[in-house]
Parts: structure tokens; C-alpha cells; sequence
């Protein structure tokens, strides 16, 4: 087992990373039982991750009074519906400020359960057991909670650290293709902001990768934690250099937005949304010309969608990125690459560039 | 004006305090303007208030663009439902990460625009410009955000400290009688917990402050921001010495539950919930016996009710009780008074003791 600390003063909390974990009842009892304060504790999660990691979950809880709240699977329900269902459900069973939640699943879960523990009497603690590599490399590590509004991903929500996270390289091979290539993503990416060794090691290994090496994906996993709790060190609430983790995802959420919730996956439209960030990147003369098409090869050897199959309207996608909550008060910021292993913030530029930047990805 | 600061590192605040703060829309606007990050502002406030103070705050914020959010008066309106209107209301006006609400209303504007401002896109500005008296000494300051859930008040909920709290003591001569009342409970609670002084010198002008005397309920006001700021600057989380500021609520919770909301005010549940509170803390022998008759006087004079109009069950009471936030995983706590002054948290107690002041007041 190897461990990645997140470093925020009296918030600081680990990331175990180590195969087995959630197989091994007792080994995950043994991170698990000393954070619980109170007698009772929560366990959130879908079906599909239950019948797979439940037992071995609730036999690490066996000394707890276990409450197992199953909410429907897919961004979908990561709504305003299913988080007061899990008000209602924790006020029935009668949980108390002492109560611990354990979110087991992806994203998803993992998102809906930070939001209730955030704010289920002003706070409770949490621990993250993300089954998804996304989950694993991005959402379960920083803080950020939230559920959607039907005008926008994410837009309801609070910075809730959980107390642990504990990854188990060995659930992704188990997930479905897509999903774990959607978390290819944000991989690509740590390698894209701020690591360009790291960048030219998976370009090497992409085949590792589609084969799902644990080794491989253990290394992986942790270095990706790694950038990631540094960024989130330096800037917890995103005043600052946290924006760099949105590489991508200005574009990606806005193709999200348009497609409506469901029809792409995150790590999907942020795959897309990359190579219009590194296309703009090139267009504004940041970025040399040729690394967005290196970039676009990166992700497509590790089956990730690099295109639209059908061009979207550039007025709507503009449209839609106002409504980004990236917009600071009317003025759209960007997150561009000025050489691959570096990333930064602009807020100047021509809307003529971000136009023509559009315009030609849509014309393929 | 005097100001009160509460301390809390990066997110300290002031409390300004004076006469026409909320009718004189040039000093209202200096106080606001430099708060404000973006261009957009939204107004959380009721129908009653708006009448009164809505033109002095729309004219203070002239240079904005500015929405109103106009929502329900009463306890029974801050919750779920109240809250996702108001989510959905920022997201059509199409607000962003720059927006700042201003909640211009008693406890319940306050709660749920904090709540909303703490959840909105995870966290925006808020300014809290309280209208009630309760709201001025308490609600407004330390950062409590909440709406109730049908088992519980204040059940969902987080931490958020406004950007700055504004209080005109002339706003209360326009405040219902049983109002204005509830407030004067919080006031001798801070009496009772914190400033023996203090409580003596309301002791002896009650008839000042059933008058309305505004000088005197400017340093009334401003004596309880200044020991409510003293406690939350200690404990802004509630992991400790903030649970003292629940002095009579624990039993104060248990009697608005049983009666459903809306039929106590607030403060008028804490009232016989502090005597109650010192009832219980002279059977433990920790407070002389004759203090509790002398804080029924004290509160009988400020025209607050000390005694229920018909007596409920001590076993829902007990019940409720078990339910109320305050409880750490089964283990019931108090907070108690060991002379006026000062209070502590006991969490070690005989059921029979607890059983015995209860059964004694409902038979009066």
C-alpha cells in the first residue's frame, strides 16, 4: 500500500492506494475503523458497485450500525431529488453529527455523498472509496462536492474534505470500457498541466494502459494524486492556480451542457474539450503547432473520442460557455498550455481566435 | 456606527451597528459597495420587508444590476423547496462565482440566503442585513447557515460567514411585539452564559427595552454581537465552547418540535427552554436554588412566556430530544448554568434528574 497526503492543515487526509483493499475486509477495516467517531455510519452506493464491493464494506463495519442508502447510477441522479432523498434518509435512521458516510462508487457517488456530508447538520465526515478511475484520479481527491442543476453540471454544491480515500487499483478491471477511458482523461491531463515526463511515459504505455496493468495503473493512479493534491494544497476554494485543473474543461462542459447530462461522459467531452484547449492553445501562438494533433494521438490510443460525430452550432457553444461558472462576472477565462507539462489561466483574448478555433474543429 | 469584529482569520468580518443604517441608502451603500466583486447582486428578502427597507438597499446598490427574491415569511418556508427555487432563481438570472446576495430579513431570509450563498456554485459572497432583533444578536452572526427538514430544524445546513452584517436598532420599532420579545430571550441568554453585568443591567431596564429605547438597544445589540463574535471566534465549527451558546435551546428544539413549526417563535421556545435549562441546573445542584425564579421574573418582564399553556408528555420530550443535534452519537448533553454568568457542557447526568425537572415544570 502506498499513501499520497493531501496536505490542507488541520483538513490533511491520505490517499491509500494499494491492491485488494476493497476485496480484503480486514485491511480496509484497518484504515477505516479509526476514523469513525460515532456507533453509526453511512454507506452510499449503486447496485451495480454494491454487488460487487458491498460485503466486503460492511464486514470492515461489522462492529458499526450500517445504513446502506442505494441511489440510481449516472449523472443524471446526481440531483437536487436524490440528495434530500438522502436527507430523508439520514434523518429516518436517526444519524447525528457524529455519523460517518462511506461514499463507494464513482463520481457520481462520490460527489452526492461529499454534498450530504457537507451540509447534513452543518457537516459530517466522509470517506471516499472510488470504484471508477475517474473517481480515483480527479473527483475523490480535493474537496469538491456537488450535484447538477438543470442549467448546469456541479452548480449546486460545497469544498467538503473527506477524512480518507482509499483506492484499490484491482475494481478497474472490472469497469466498463468506456468509463475507464473517460478516466484516461484526466490522467492525460495531470500529464498536460504539469508533469511532461509523465505526459511521454503514458504515451509510451498506452498499450499497459488498454490492458489494464495494475502495476502499471497503481503508479499511475498515485502520480496523478499526487499533482493533483499539490495543486489543491496551494489553492483549496479554486481562488488561484486550482483553475489549471479545469485544462479542458471549459469546452468540455459546454459540450456536455449542449448534449444534455448522460449522453457523454466527463472524461469523454474533457477528452474533446483537451484538444480544443491545445488547438486554442496553437491558434493564440502559446502552444508550438503539431503538439495538439501529439496530444490528439495520445487520446486516441487510449480509445477516447477525439472528435463530434455531428458539428455542434459555435453561437450555442459559446452560449454555453458564459454559463460556465468559469466566467468570472461576464469575462471567459481559459485554461491554456504554453508547452505540454504547463498550463495557465488567460482571460485576454480575441473572440475572433476562440470563434475560428470552434469553427474549424467543428468542420473536422 | 460602531462596529463589532468577528475574528476569524481570512474570513473575519465586521458588524456595523447604528441608527438609519437601513433607511439612509448613501451610508447603507458605502458600507456595501466595497463588498461587492461582480456586477450582479441578488436581494433575499419577504414581502413585509421589502415594503419597509427594500427601497433604501435597491437605491444603496443603484450601480448593479440587481434581482429579488421575493420568498414566504415564516420558519415553515426555509427549507428544501424554498432553497431549490432560490438555486433556480440564480441560475436563470444566470449569477456567477462573482455574485454577492444580500439577505434583508429576520432568521429566516438570513438562513436560507446563507445557505444558498454557501452552496451556490460552492460558495459566493453574502451580506446579512438583519431586521428582527433575534436576527441582529444572533442568527446574523457566527456563520450558522440552515433550513429545516420535516424531522428536525436547522437539519441541513453549513458553515458561511457573511462578507459584513449591517444593523439599524430604529428597524425594530416596527417590529410585532411577540418579535421583538423573542429576540430579548437571546439577549439574556448572553446574560446568563457570559456577563453577569450584563444581565443585571437588563434586569433593571426592562421597561427601557419594552419601550423600544434605541440608544439602549444599540448597546444591548451591540454587547451580545460582541460576546456572541468572542465565542465563535473560539470555536467556529462548534466543536466546543460554541455549544454553550445553546443554553435552553436543547430543550427549547424539543418544545418547538413537539409543537410543530410555527407555533413558537423561536426565542419563545428558548425562553422556557432556559428555565428549564436553570430548573435542571439547580437540581444538579450546580446553580443556587431561586436563580431560575429570578430568570422567570426577568424574562416575565420582558413580556417572553415562561410556562406552557398546557403540559406535554415528559417521554416525547425526552424523545424529541434524543433527535436534537446537540446529542453526540446517543450521549444526551446539556449546557447548564453553574451560577448567571457562566455556563458548561455535562454530559453525565441521572435520566432521573433529567425526568424529574421536566415532570415538575409541566405540572407548573
Amino acid at each position: 500500500m502506498q499513501t499520497v497526503s493531501v496536505n490542507l492543515g488541520a483538513r490533511t487526509y491520505p490517499i491509500h492506494i494499494g491492491e485488494s483493499l476493497l476485496t480484503d475486509s480486514a485491511q480496509l477495516s484497518a484504515l477505516l475503523v479509526p476514523l469513525i467517531q460515532g456507533r453509526q455510519v453511512a454507506v452510499f452506493t449503486n447496485d451495480t458497485v454494491a454487488r460487487l464491493y458491498g460485503q466486503t464494506v460492511y464486514d470492515a463495519l461489522k462492529d458499526y450500525a450500517v445504513d446502506v442508502f442505494t441511489m440510481a447510477d449516472g449523472e443524471a441522479f446526481k440531483n437536487l431529488d436524490t440528495y434530500r432523498a438522502a436527507m430523508d434518509f439520514l434523518m429516518e435512521k436517526r444519524h447525528n453529527r457524529t455519523t460517518c458516510l462511506i461514499a463507494l462508487g464513482g463520481g457520481v457517488v462520490g460527489d452526492l455523498t461529499g454534498f450530504v456530508a457537507a451540509t447534513f447538520q452543518r457537516g459530517v465526515d466522509f470517506v471516499q472509496l472510488p470504484t471508477t478511475l475517474l473517481a480515483q484520479v480527479d473527483s475523490s481527491v480535493g474537496g469538491k462536492t456537488a450535484v447538477n442543476h438543470p442549467l448546469g453540471k456541479n452548480m449546486i454544491g460545497s469544498f467538503h474534505q473527506p477524512k480518507a480515500v482509499v483506492i484499490d487499483p484491482l475494481v478497474l478491471k472490472s469497469l466498463p470500457a468506456r468509463e475507464y477511458a473517460a478516466g484516461l482523461a484526466e490522467v492525460v491531463k495531470y500529464g498536460v498541466i504539469a508533469d511532461h515526463n509523465f505526459l511521454v511515459r503514458l504515451e509510451a504505455q498506452t498499450q499497459a494502459l488498454n490492458r489494464r496493468d495494475s502495476t502499471l495503473l497503481g503508479e499511475v493512479i498515485k502520480r496523478s494524486c499526487e499533482i493533483k493534491a499539490e495543486i489543491v494544497a496551494k489553492d483549496e476554494v479554486e481562488t488561484g492556480v486550482r483553475a489549471l485543473l479545469n485544462f479542458g474543461h471549459t469546452f468540455g462542459h459546454a459540450l456536455e451542457n449542449l448534449s444534455g447530462y448522460g449522453v457523454w461522459l466527463h472524461g469523454e467531452a474533457v477528452s474533446v474539450g483537451m484538444i480544443m484547449a491545445a488547438r486554442f492553445s496553437e491558434e493564440l501562438k502559446l502552444l508550438e503547432n503539431g503538439q495538439a494533433e501529439r496530444l490528439q494521438k495520445c487520446l486516441d490510443a487510449v480509445n477516447l473520442p477525439t472528435a463530434l460525430d455531428s458539428p455542434l452550432s459555435v453561437d450555442e457553444m459559446l452560449g454555453s460557455m458564459g454559463m460556465d461558472k468559469k466566467a468570472a462576472d461576464g469575462q471567459l477565462r481559459f485554461v491554456v498550455t504554453s508547452g505540454f507539462g504547463q498550463a495557465e489561466v488567460i482571460d485576454s483574448f480575441s473572440d475572433q481566435s476562440l470563434k475560428r478555433v470552434l469553427t474549424e474543429f467543428f468542420q473536422g
